[in-house]
C-alpha cells in the first residue's frame, strides 16, 4: 500500500484552480532562488567554526527536533525507542534501531509539517527518491550516513548550497560567543551573526538564576546584584553581540506583560527578587519591568527587540525531570497583548529608533489585538506564524488574518526559528510557496494587480526581514 | 419560488474544485458503505429494549431536537406552536400543527447542519422526494405517520438498516440499566452499550445532589455519605457499567479544571460539600479533583474517560423554570485547558493504561491548547467538532486548525453524540464527506499521497473510534 | 512597475473556481442595483442639511478616515505630513502635499480594504482611469477638486446618485439635532435619520462627565443629577430623536457587562458616581446597569438597541494627548458575552417587543458565544462584521462562523458604519458581492438551492437590515 517515490511534487502547497495554481507558481518562481535570510533560528554555531562532518541520520535528524519527539511520544513510543536518554541507565536504542522506529512510524506525520520538511529534506539535500517506511529506514540510514562524510555536506559547503545570505543563531546572556569569535576570525565569508537572549538572567523562576548572575558579573565586571550593576551589564554584553554581528534581541516570557516603574520601584524590586524570596506577582513585574528596560536600551545600541510570549514550558512534570527541556511538552496558552504592551508601547512606541517584532501562539490574537496594533504602532511589526503555526495551514491563516489589518508591510517575512540546519530550505520553500499561494488567491479575485504580487513576494522574502532586523546596514549588503 | 425537489444531491458538501472534487468523490465511496461506530450519543436504549414503532413526524423529528426549538425560539416562535408543554396547562398545538409550523419555518434552517440532517432523513429513510414547506407539510406528516407503522422502521430494524455496528448510550450513576439488561437477555444481536456519566452524583449544584447521593447508596449498598463509600460507589457502578458493555465514561463539566489533592484533603472537601453549605470555589475544586478520582479509577477499570466542558447550561433563566433544561439554551464559554489539565496530566498523562478523550466548543483552542496537548500527552486524545461545531465548518475547521500539530492519530473519529436515532446516518455521511474533502484538498496541494488518504479515511471512519473507545476488546470484532 | 490602470474589476471578490464565480456573479447581479439601507454610520448630517460642496481631494478623503491614518502612522509617515495638526503650532502640510504623501504611500494598502474602497470611489465616482501613485498624485488632485465643484457632486445629488433609501447617521445624547430638524423641514425627499447615542452621558469615565450632566439637564429640563431625573432626561431625548427618525440606540462599551440591579441599588451607585469618587468597578457597574435601563426604555419606546463593546480606545497616550481620538489608535481586546450579557438576558430576553444587535471585534466570539446567543434568544441579532473586520476576509469569516448556528435571519445584514460618505456604495458593494460569494458556495457544494441564494441575496441586502432596525413602520416604505 506504501508509495514507492517519494513524496515531493513541484507543485505542492499550491491552490488546486488550475489558473490560481498557475499564478502561483509563477510568483513562486519570481522568489525560489533569492538566497535565504534567517534572522530568527537555533543553529550551533558550533557546526560553522568547527565545520565538522554530522555523525549520522539519527543524530541529525531525529534527536534534535522536538516536533518530532512529540509526536512519537504521543502515540505511546518511548523516548528510550527513539535513542533519547535519560541519563538514568535505562536501555536506549541505537542510532540504527531509533532510526528504523522513526521509520516505521513516519506515516504519523501525514498531514504535518514534519513530513513536508523531511521529505524536502531526503529528496533534495540526500537526492533520495523512494519514500521512508520501515522497509527503506536501512538504505535512509546508510545513503544519509555515506552522504555526511563527503565534503560537500560539510556545514559551510551546505551554508553555500543551501544559498543562505545570513544566518543568526541565539545565545544566552552568559554565553562566551566562541565560536562566533572564530567564524569572525575565520576566513570564511559567510555570515552567520548571534542574538542576544537574556531570558536566563531575567526569570527569577529559572533554577539558577542566582548562579546566572554570578556568570554574568564574570563576564563583564559588573556588580551585577545591585540595579545598575546589573543593567550595566546588560548593556556591555549587548555590545558584546553586537560585535558579534548581532542586530537583534530575542525574549521568551510567559506573557506579554510590560511595566513602567520608576528607578526607585525597579531598584527595591530588583533587591527583592534578589532575596530569593519572591511572590509569583513580583517575579512577573520584575520580567515585565526588565522588557521595558531591555526596549529603553534597544533606543540607545539599535538592537531591534524580538518578544515570544505565551508559552507554558515544560508541562509535563515528569518528562522535564527525567529528559529536561524542549523534547515537546511546552504548550501555548491564551495571551492578551493589549493592556500587556501597553506600558512599554507608551513610553516608547512612538520612537522611531525603537523596533519591537512581536509573535503569538494564540491565533486568536492575530485579527483582535496584534494586527490593529501592528497598523497603529510606528515600532511595532509582526513576526511570522511561529512554532506550532508554522505550517501551511498556519501560514495562510496568519495573512488571513493579519494583511487586512496590518497591510503586508507590517509585516518580517519569514524566521525558520530551527535547530535543524537541514530543514533551513524547506521551511523557507514552505513560506515561499504559501506566500505565493496568498498573493496568488488575491489577484485572482482582482485585489491586487499581478504586478504588485510579484513586487510584494520578493519584499515578503528578501526585503522585509532585511529592513526589519536591520540587515542593511553592514557594507557588504 | 419554493424548489420542489428534496435537496439532497449525491455531490454535497464535497470542495466545489471540479478535480478536488473527484478526488473527495472517490475517497468518500471508500468509506461510504463501512458500519458506522457510534461511541457517544445520547438515543433511547428503551427504543432497542421495548422496539416498539415511533409515533408521528413531530414526536420523532421535532420535540427531541434541541437544534430545532432553540432556532424557532430565536425568530419568536413559541415552544407552544411548537408543540412543547411547560406542563402548565397552557394551550400547546397538537402534532399535526406543531409539524405544519416547523414546516413553513424550515427555510429558516439554510445553512445549517439541520436542514443537511433532515434532508437526508426524509430523502433516505423516508424516501420522500419533495421539499418540506408549508404545502408539503401535511404530505410529509402522513407519510412519515404510515411509514412509521411498518416492520422496517421498528427501531431494531433501523439499526441493522443503518448498518450500526456499535451503538453507545449515556446513562446516569444513578440509571437501572434494565433496558441495557433486556437487550443483552434478548436474542437481538444488535450492539448497543451504555456509558457511565456521573454528572449528577459529582456536581453539587445539581439542584438534587443530596438525593442523588441516596438513590447512589441504595444502588451499590455503599455509604455515599463518606468519602471512601462514596468513591467505592463509583467503583461499584463503573462495573455494573461495564457488565453492560460500557467502555467509556462521560463527564459534561463547567470547566476542564482538575485537581490533585491529597486523600486528607479530598475527605475533608467531601464533608464539606455534604453539609451543603459551601462556597462556588469549593464545589469547583470538589468537581475538579472529581476528574482526577475518575481518571484514577480508569486506570484499575479500563474506561476510557471523555471531557466535554466550557457550556453555560440553562443560560434562560425564564426558559428552564418554565420548561426545564435541553431547550435549546445551554451557551458555550471560553475555556482554557493548559493550566487546568495540568494537575490530572501530571498524575496520569503518561500512564499508558489511561485514555482521556478531551472534547471543546471553544475553537480557539483547538490550534493553541488542544491539538498541542493531543500532540505531546500518550493519554490524550481529542475528540471531534462538538455540538454546535458538528457540521460543514466547523468539522473543517476542526481538521485545518488540529491536523498540523495533532497529526489524525490522536484524533478519534466521529462522535454524532445524538439523541436523534433517524439522523445518525446523516451525521455520519456529513462526516464522511467533510473528511473526504479535507484529505482530497491535501491530496490535490501534493501534501499527502493519493494512497494514503485511503488509508487515512478508512482510518478515520472506522479504525480510530474502534481504538480510541477500546471497542476491540470483544471477540465479535 | 506600476500599473497604468486603476485596479477595479468587475469580478473583483468573487471566487476563482469559474463555476463558482458565474453562479456568485448571478447572485451579485440579482442585488446589485438594489437601495443602500444604511442603518448604522457616522457621516454629518450638516452635509444634507446644508447641501455645499466638499473642498478637495485630502479634506474629503484623507482627514476624517483613521484607516487611513493608522496605517501610514505605523510606517512612520507623521500625521503632519498627512496634513493632520495638533493645533500646537508645528509645520502641517497643505491639502495638496498631503495627498501628494498618501498616493506615495497608497502601496501600503495592497490586500486591506482601503484600497478596495478607494479604488472604488476613484473609478466609479470621480470616473478616474488611471492608478494612484506618486506620478498621478496631482492629476487626481485636480480632477476629484474640480468634480466637487459640480452640481452632481452636492451631497443630496451624490445620496441620489448612491441610490440611498435610507441613511443613519448618529448623534451624542446633548447633539441639538439641529441639521436633522433642517432636513425634516426641506424640501428634499432623502430619508435621513439619527441614532440615539448617549455614551457621553454614560460613561464616568469620558473626562467630561459632569458637565455633559449639565448640558443633559438644559436640553431636558429634567434634574439630571438625581437618579429620577437622569432616566426621565433619557426618556425625553430618545423621543427628540425618535422625531428625527430615529428607530435605534447605539452605545459603545468596554465591555458588554450588563447588571439587574434594584431601583435603590441603582440610585444609590448614581449618587457614588456624581461624586465623582468611585472605583473602575462602581464605574463600570454603572454603566452595566445603564445598558439594562436603555434595554427597558426600548421596550417602552421602540428603539432599536445597538451594543458595540470590546475596544481599548486611546491606547497610545501621546497621540491622544496631543491630537485626540479617532486617529487610529484604538485596539480591540478579548471580550465575553455569556457570563456578561445574562443579567440583562434574564430581564428582557424573552420580551418580543425588545431587540438587541451585538456587535464584536473578537472574532474568536462568533462561533463560540454569539452564534449560539444569536440562535437561542427571540431579541438578539447579530450585526455584521465589524470595523477591523468589514473586509473581504472579514465578511467571509463571519458567515463561516455565524451561519451554521445562528442562521442567516438572526443576522441584520450589512452595516457601512462609515464617515466616509464616498465610500458607502462602496463598502455595501463589498458585502454583496461577499456575500454572493458565500451563498455560490453553498449552491455549488449543494448545501442550499440556487432559487433559495438569491431570495437569501435579497434579504441579506435588503429585507433584513429593514425588519432588523424597524425601518418599514413609515408610510414610505
Amino acid at each position: 500500500m506504501m508509495p514507492n517515490n517519494i513524496h515531493h511534487h513541484p507543485m505542492r502547497l499550491f491552490p488546486v484552480d488550475k489558473y490560481t495554481r498557475e499564478v502561483a507558481n509563477n510568483i513562486y518562481q519570481h522568489v525560489k532562488g533569492l538566497p535565504i535570510i534567517s534572522p530568527h533560528g537555533h543553529t550551533d554555531p558550533k557546526w560553522f567554526s568547527e565545520n565538522q562532518s554530522f555523525a549520522n541520520a539519527h543524530e541529525l535528524l531525529v534527536l534534535p527536533d522536538h516536533y518530532l519527539l512529540r509526536m512519537f511520544y504521543s502515540q505511546g513510543i518511548s523516548l528510550a525507542e527513539l535513542g533519547v536518554s535519560s541519563g538514568q541507565g535505562e536501555v536506549v536504542a541505537d542510532a540504527r534501531s531509533a532510526w528504523q522506529c522513526f521509520a516505521k512510524y513516519f506515516y504519523l506525520f501525514r498531514g504535518t509539517p514534519s513530513s513536508i520538511w523531511l521529505n524536502h529534506v531526503f529528496s533534495e539535500v540526500f537526492n533520495i527518491d523512494c519514500a521512508l517506511n520501515e522497509s527503506t529506514a536501512d538504505y535512509y540510514f546508510d545513503a544519509i550516513g555515506e552522504a555526511l562524510t563527503k565534503a560537500e555536506f560539510l556545514p559551510r559547503n551546505l551554508f553555500t548550497q543551501f544559498n543562505i545570505e545570513l544566518l543568526a543563531t541565539t545565545e544566552g546572556a552568559t554565553d562566551s560567543l566562541e565560536h562566533h569569535k572564530q567564524i569572525q576570525q575565520s576566513v570564511w565569508q559567510g555570515r552567520v551573526i548571534t542574538t542576544y537572549r537574556p531570558d536566563d538572567v531575567i526569570n527569577p523562576f529559572s533554577g539558577n538564576f542566582q548562579n546566572k548572575l554570578k556568570e554574568f558579573q564574570l563576564l563583564t565586571g559588573e556588580n551585577t546584584f545591585t540595579w545598575q550593576g546589573y543593567l550595566n551589564a546588560h548593556r556591555k554584553r549587548r555590545l558584546d553581540f553586537i560585535e558579534m554581528g548581532a542586530t537583534a534581541t530575542d525574549h521568551g516570557h510567559a506573557s506579554a506583560q510590560t511595566a513602567y516603574l520608576t528607578n526607585t520601584e525597579s531598584k527595591a524590586l530588583f533587591e527583592k527578587i534578589l532575596t530569593g524570596t519572591f511572590s509569583e506577582q513580583e517575579a512577573t513585574m520584575f520580567q515585565a519591568q526588565m522588557l521595558t528596560e531591555m526596549a529603553r536600551m534597544s533606543i540607545d545600541d539599535g538592537l531591534v527587540m524580538q518578544l515570544h510570549p505565551g508559552v507554558h514550558r515544560n508541562h509535563n512534570k515528569m518528562l522535564f525531570n527525567n529528559y529536561g527541556s524542549d523534547k515537546g511538552a511546552d504548550i501555548p496558552k491564551s495571551t492578551g497583548y493589549v493592556e500587556e504592551l501597553k506600558p512599554l508601547l507608551n513610553a516608547f512606541g512612538n520612537d522611531s529608533r525603537f523596533k519591537l517584532i512581536m509573535f503569538t501562539l494564540d491565533e486568536s490574537a492575530y485579527s483582535r489585538e496584534l494586527a490593529p496594533l501592528a497598523g497603529h504602532y510606528p515600532c511595532l511589526k509582526l513576526g511570522p506564524a511561529w512554532w506550532f503555526h508554522d505550517s501551511p495551514e498556519g501560514m495562510m491563516r496568519y495573512r488571513e488574518q493579519t494583511t487586512e489589518s496590518a497591510g503586508f508591510y507590517n509585516t518580517v517575512g519569514f524566521n525558520d526559528d530551527t535547530r535543524a540546519f537541514f530543514s533551513i530550505p524547506a521551511r523557507h520553500d514552505v513560506a515561499r510557496r504559501i506566500d505565493a499561494t496568498f498573493l496568488a488567491r488575491l489577484v485572482c479575485e482582482h485585489r491586487i494587480e499581478e504586478v504588485d504580487a510579484f513586487e510584494l513576494a520578493k519584499d515578503l522574502t528578501y526585503n522585509l526581514p532585511k529592513k526589519a532586523y536591520n540587515l542593511n546596514r553592514r557594507n557588504d549588503l
